[in-house]
């Protein structure tokens, strides 16, 4: 039987550093378990929404939880977790901040907007409620359950300090992918002894792309196995960075929150710069929220961001890409 | 009833020009039946493969079939292209050609390749068996069939020629797109009176990004509806480019192909260059395809083309992106 661990909230770094001293030691095969304060580090909280976003304090965005020494991980292994499980707090939050965010240009002028979610009896439902405060989508529209870790990474070869929000391209760390939920692996290339690995970022929902800046951003209980994996095959496909082994379906019967119908309303950016492809097929959906749905912009960017994707439909027509972005029909109540 | 209408395959054209005196005109509304050439323009056939590659004359890539003028169509309006019948021939190709693909520089030092599909029974049978010469991977390997045209677009506001390949930033064209399956429809911004619509290169599989540069190639018959939309709503969300209404899940038997058990291997790649992150992705599964499924790199990025999918999984983590590339444990015959 697996070896069991805990760790506590209060471990948790602000900086990626192969320097910080492990909070825990584990024998590769044994299971660890998190309890994680959110992206935030809890400064949004249900009691505090009036005043927490003008007092928002960005130096302590995603922290780690850990890092956790896994016994005989040495560099160049391959470290695999697998996700057995996640459970949210009984709230959520998604948030627009200024300067972050896929169309940051054009809501900078804007108040920054919270909105919070409902996250009581998702377990079991399977979807949850977008919190708008528009009268007339009130509990019109649900989202797919679908409780990950937004961040996850082991510590950088490289010394010194690195920042908490982008994600490293070799080791992780904040890669916002929504993939890796309950029943999936995620393998991350090891680039110092004992890996060193950290979580935290829980999210409830979101799409490919986390479009608006943020999720359905959640304080999380999980518990993961982590695996040193020393071949040589698994090697060759971590070389370039992690990998996922996704969760089989029947795990995962929120998705059929989505598919009733099967149909998404996606739009189309066509630009030889992909960041402005991207942007311009985020637009396309936001004014088919806005003029198809009667949303408010604002709530229409927040709800692509936990419930759209995207896709990159063609990338080899040079010098034009094209981005997709979809939004599933399914997540409106008829 | 709707008026039908008919475009024989010889009536095309290699440059995009609002200046192109249409071949049809029809009213808002009309069926249009297409008899298209590939987007090879058929230089490649079951009977020439041996020679087609070293005489293939990239000037022919990708003929538009048409243009058609549309009554009442006026710049500034919306047109709505219905899918109603995509019928392939019964076989079709797929290459790597020189200087082509996302990982052109990885291949250009190796022969160009080509495989030939069997179609025949395709529609039935809803999947597609890979073409591989691995003895050990024969009849094992099956893509989901899922017609559709890699080129739909009208003619650009911009006078003088446009080249065929790359897609139009407004205006649709070669966008290579695979949502725009039957059942689905397209919403194409017009530039210019009539709007001029032009077709062509079919696809019978494709996954998003067709990232060794082709898909499953094949001539096709197709059915369409065209609806010039005056709506102030639609012109909104198509303001930034095309948009399509995705197929309804039920005329997508084909999905059943890649369904079952619902697994993906997916590599990550994470860079501040997106067209970097997306060539890490792609290399993580090629690396996966050629060690887990013993693979020839070449076959392996041609399947990855036709059945792997690249998705943005996090756009706003600056200064790096997440770029995710899966592939359907589905597709392997076990």
């Amino acid at each position: 039987m697996a070896q069991s661990f805990h760790i506590c909230p209060n471990t948790k770094h602000f900086r990626w550093c192969r320097d910080i001293p492990p909070v825990l030691t584990v024998p590769s095969g044994a299971e660890i378990s998190f309890d994680l304060h959110d992206g935030g580090n809890n400064q949004i909280r249900l009691d505090n929404t009036k005043e927490a976003l003008s007092t928002f304090d960005f130096t302590q965005a995603d922290p780690g939880h850990g890092p956790v020494f896994i016994e005989g991980a040495e560099p160049g292994d391959v470290l695999r977790v697998d996700f057995l499980e996640l459970e949210t707090a009984d709230y959520g939050w998604t948030a627009i901040f200024r300067g972050f965010g896929v169309l940051a240009d054009e809501f900078d002028d804007k108040p920054p907007a919270l909105r919070m979610w409902d996250l009581r009896g998702a377990a079991e439902r399977r979807y949850i409620v977008f919190p708008t405060t528009s009268e007339h989508l009130r509990g019109k529209i649900r989202v797919p359950f679908s409780p990950f870790l937004g961040t996850i990474g082991v510590a950088p070869a490289a010394g010194g300090e690195h920042p908490m929000v982008p994600p490293m391209p070799h080791t992780g760390g904040n890669i916002d992918t929504r993939h890796i939920t309950c029943g999936s692996s995620l393998y991350l290339p090891i680039q110092v002894a004992g890996a060193l690995l950290s979580v935290g970022d829980g999210h409830a929902a979101q799409g490919d792309g986390e479009v608006c800046g943020t999720a359905v951003e959640t304080p999380m209980r999980c518990r993961l196995r982590v695996t040193v994996e020393k071949g040589e095959s698994t090697k060759s496909w971590c070389a370039d960075g992690p990998a996922i082994m996704t969760a089989p379906r029947e795990t995962r019967p929120e998705l059929d929150v989505v598919a009733k119908g099967g149909r998404e309303f996606m739009a189309l950016g066509v630009d030889a710069d992909l960041r402005e492809a991207t942007k311009k097929a985020v637009r396309g959906v936001l004014a088919w929220l806005v003029t198809e749905k009667g949303m408010e912009r604002s709530e229409a960017y927040m709800l692509a961001s936990v419930a759209g994707s995207l896709k990159l439909t063609e990338v080899v027509d040079m010098p034009n890409y094209v981005v997709g972005f979809g939004i599933p029909l399914g997540i409106f109540v008829e």
